[in-house]
């Protein structure tokens, strides 16, 4: 039987990593996609996932990573989209620069993956595209407007998206990460006040694999000590 | 090492059914209560499970479910509320008593259960409850008025539970089942247009068995093909 | 052209009396019921405004009370319904028949005098029901389990309500009310880290005067400094 | 005393237009801004109305915009802000230009205009701002996931702008427009399925002069016959 492949966009150190090894754990082979590739050397050593070069606010970009990951070890059957950006502080002083690129980064390249993986998903019949939010996604905090304006977009794309693509037996799912997550090196251990990555790994894995007569679209974690 | 413990409330055919075989086949010991036990019988038989009776809007019954549970199998690590009840019809026809029947078994019994286990798991320092719900428990139907307020009140009780014993290591999660649930008979396989009571099983261990840095305290579940 | 009336259900000192006062000076004619309806007298001298005693968990009484406002002042265009009842304290320590009272003034109370009213409302062919939450009608407290599931009961409800009703002409708000309300005396002036009942009864009345091609199901209510 | 002067961006002949006419008729100074100011001419003259021209997702246009204004009828007591773009059909099909501008005017013009007026009512300790949405606030719908990001944002945006600027006493509300705004000619009269703008408007004018005690950062408005 085929392998299983995942793709995650916006690889980095912290959930990316812990996806990527348990992804690879379970059998499926992995391509990691990021800006900058090189910081992805290492986990490419140790879980032997494929690394890629991707500005995920570039249509052509995405399309050419999506190619090359169908190309390399198939359509993805799990799309992961984990990249964000944000600008803090008091509204009137906020860069208007920095608000537009969180808008991009949050939620215009989660549409431009959605995108480009709903076309090879919807080709084979089948995929799950997991993204990634916070709490920003459904709570609009003071002095953080950027962020809940690229997380709640991010989010509003989801909901349409499962509307559309469920019944197209395309799984998506959307992730309300409601605290701060462990740094790497306490991954699966460590204070349990902060999440750890890994087993927030874990509940995106079990979302793939639900029975589709029982899928759900959105899924809140936290810590079992948050004030909520 | 000693073997986990479940108490399923309001355990029938259906959904009851699929968590208590699960739970068996995952090596936990399993209680079913319900106001006729004898309709349990077939279920113990196959399972080995110990029922009993009880009616959860009554106090008393309820204590004595807890410690009779506690004594024969010891005090469970995972409670299960199921119980609902409903009268239909246009809003100016409902029968009042049913109305406060259907308050009463799907909310107040909840509650019932709910303290009586929090009282043993507050003991041990450790535990996990999960509460079904409904599209009702998060959208008044038409027509629906005495579930709407049965499963709305059902869900309040358990927010405000998350909120108090999160953080005493006690997990509180609540379902949303949005959708029709298989009929026995065709729990794992059948037509997915309708929720497979296994699958929403395999969500309910799963969610006992997240690791506390990552809790959900919702989850809503819904077949590929239907409409939200 | 004949007066508006309007009966408000759980007149006390607070809201109702803002209620009162603001509708009578915009010439309704006004019944006002309370268990007690002796606390009505000095209201009801100063308003004009009729007073009914009525407990609103008793069918009979509910039934009884909307046919003797029918009688005196004609079937009320508005009808308001303010009670509740809770308990508070660790979740294992509340008093199970605290919790029951809290269902039924805060949540069947409001079944009873809707129905008797829709059943006005649906012959005459229009009317308004408006209905009084707070900040527990939608997010769960800790320690405050019983408020939550009455408040959340009764929410459920008026959705469940405005849903089939609206398309009868109906029109069902339900006020989120989000903080502290002013005591008596303060109504209009006073602390505005307080909402003034003077103040919320302005959009109580606003709401029932809304063109139905434009109508409000529910309004949150919350001072300016009202963190949220 | 003073004459109370409004802003409203996104000026056209719907809801903007019986905005200008409730704003005026109520002694209020009205500027009316839109890409094309040509198109505001007749309200202009019908009302009084200053008209001015600016692309709402330029930072320099709105930034001009709003000091013209401060300097020709004072900096706005109220400021409205109505643009939105979108582009419809299957997700795979969206032409992504097409959604990095739905983007960009609804929410990211709605920050830019935010940002200029904030910083003249923080300087004079008080204002109000109006956003407009949509169903699609809420709600992703399917073959909308551009509208829905659009609305999403601008949704995160004004609840993160509550948090900050209520306390600061500025007021901000974001209204959920749930159904179809009858065309022009048929602002006050006509067909009730659909919305009246002159309805809508005078909700707008209510939620800006509510007591800073009791105020609401959110109403949904929808037709007494709308679904939902």
């Amino acid at each position: 039987m085929k392998k299983e492949t995942a793709l995650i966009v916006g690889a980095g150190q912290g959930l990316s990593a812990s996806l990527c090894r348990l992804f690879v754990k379970e059998g499926m082979q992995v391509a990691l996609a990021s800006r900058d590739p090189s910081k992805l050397d290492e986990l490419a050593d140790q879980t032997g996932a494929a690394t890629y070069g991707c500005d995920a606010t570039e249509r052509e970009d995405v399309e050419r990573l999506l190619e090359a990951v169908a190309q390399d070890i198939g359509p993805p059957n799990v799309v992961v989209y984990n990249p964000s950006y944000r600008v803090r502080g008091p509204f009137v002083d906020l860069d208007p620069e920095g608000v537009r690129k969180a808008l991009l980064i949050t939620s215009f390249g989660g549409f431009l993956v959605a995108q480009a993986a709903a076309r090879q998903m919807l080709e084979r019949g089948s995929g799950t595209m997991l993204f990634t939010g916070a709490s920003a996604s459904v709570k609009g905090y003071p002095q953080s407007a950027s962020f809940a304006m690229g997380k709640f977009a991010l989010r509003g794309m989801c909901q349409s998206l499962a509307r559309e693509l469920h019944p197209k037996n395309i799984h998506i799912a959307h992730f309300v990460i409601d605290g701060g997550i462990r740094p790497p090196g306490q991954a699966s251990a460590g204070d349990d006040a902060m999440l750890s990555p890994d087993a927030i790994a874990e509940t995106y894995l079990f979302t793939h694999r639900q029975d589709r007569s029982a899928w759900t679209w959105e899924i809140e974690l936290r810590p079992w000590v948050e004030a909520f």
